[in-house]
């Protein structure tokens, strides 16, 4: 990671903390834990999978003599696919990840319908493709795959519930395994579901 | 696409032009094109392949009320991987794009070592990987398999040429095909050369 110009990253941070932003970054600490884990993947030579970056409109860029371009003006865009993919294996993974401070469920409007499209899309060209949900307060998380997450987003439009209850996720869904190197570690899921 | 606040794109472009920046933007038109070939192939179920967002370090960001949250100072950051990845009759593909005002090589300082090294680490894991070169004098483009490319990246350290000469990416290389709706139907090629 390279701060441009001896910033820190910390000012950004710290605003985001202060003002509980909802632009995708409530999922701050999973989200980190899985780029690590994915970087120890990376390392030791095991998946290349790695997080998109996230969309910006940017409308406005000042180019100073003698330094970096800074962007003076920028929008958050909705992304058009889930967060992380890659390789694994031989294989195309991709997965969203999702936290929640819910103690019995993940309320569907965490998601969005393009991810759910793009989910669908996976599915049908042979893609792995799946959910990372932590549930906060129990500190656990589960990797769900995206068909059984698919039947709960349908549900919802015949009077079926807002949410997945943590009973289903725990029973069509994988506890993730913690370790010190793989904060989550979902490859070894993969390995007892996929391959 | 969305502009908030109404705001329209070109004011981006413009200054691009005016500026001649070289912040991954010098392939508008063969990435403007590559996107829309995309979109096509996921518009008729044919693939799924997406162009990542372009990184950015976010530093400042304001809120106003009853707006739309305004990205203040930001930076261009380097990509850690290629521009595009996605999912092709079960198979991981993954590339880059680039193009050329030079008539008879791509220089390679035009790549740059984080991607040759994500190439590396794709063909490693049995995902495909390649090229797609536009030179535009001639209104060529060619998809060049990672490997071939790799071959003439390394040669440069040990006093080869700092670019890919034309008539290499065409005998290791396959001409890319033209149709008004797959402008850089690079698919056809891979139906060919990989599947």
């Amino acid at each position: 990671m390279r701060y441009p110009n001896g910033r820190k990253k910390t000012r950004y941070n710290n605003q985001l903390k202060q003002r509980k932003t909802n632009f995708g970054k409530r999922g701050m600490t999973l989200e980190s834990e899985i780029n690590e884990t994915n970087l120890y993947y990376l390392e030791t030579n095991r998946a290349v999978v790695h997080k998109k970056p996230t969309p910006v409109q940017i409308v406005q860029v000042d180019y100073p003599k003698r330094s970096a371009a800074v962007i003076r003006e920028a929008y958050f865009k909705q992304a058009s696919t889930t967060d992380y993919n890659g390789l694994y294996k031989g294989k195309y993974i991709d997965f969203e990840a999702k936290e929640t401070r819910n103690r019995t469920s993940l309320p569907l409007a965490n998601i969005h319908q393009h991810q759910v499209d793009h989910m669908k899309s996976v599915i049908e060209h042979d893609g792995i493709c799946f959910l990372i949900i932590r549930f906060n307060h129990q500190g656990e998380s589960y990797l769900l795959p995206a068909e059984h997450f698919l039947d709960f987003w349908n549900h919802q439009y015949d009077g079926g519930r807002k949410s997945v209850p943590l009973e289903s996720i725990q029973s069509k869904g994988y506890k993730i395994p913690f370790s010190l190197q793989a904060k989550v570690d979902y490859l070894k899921v993969l390995d007892q579901v996929y391959l």
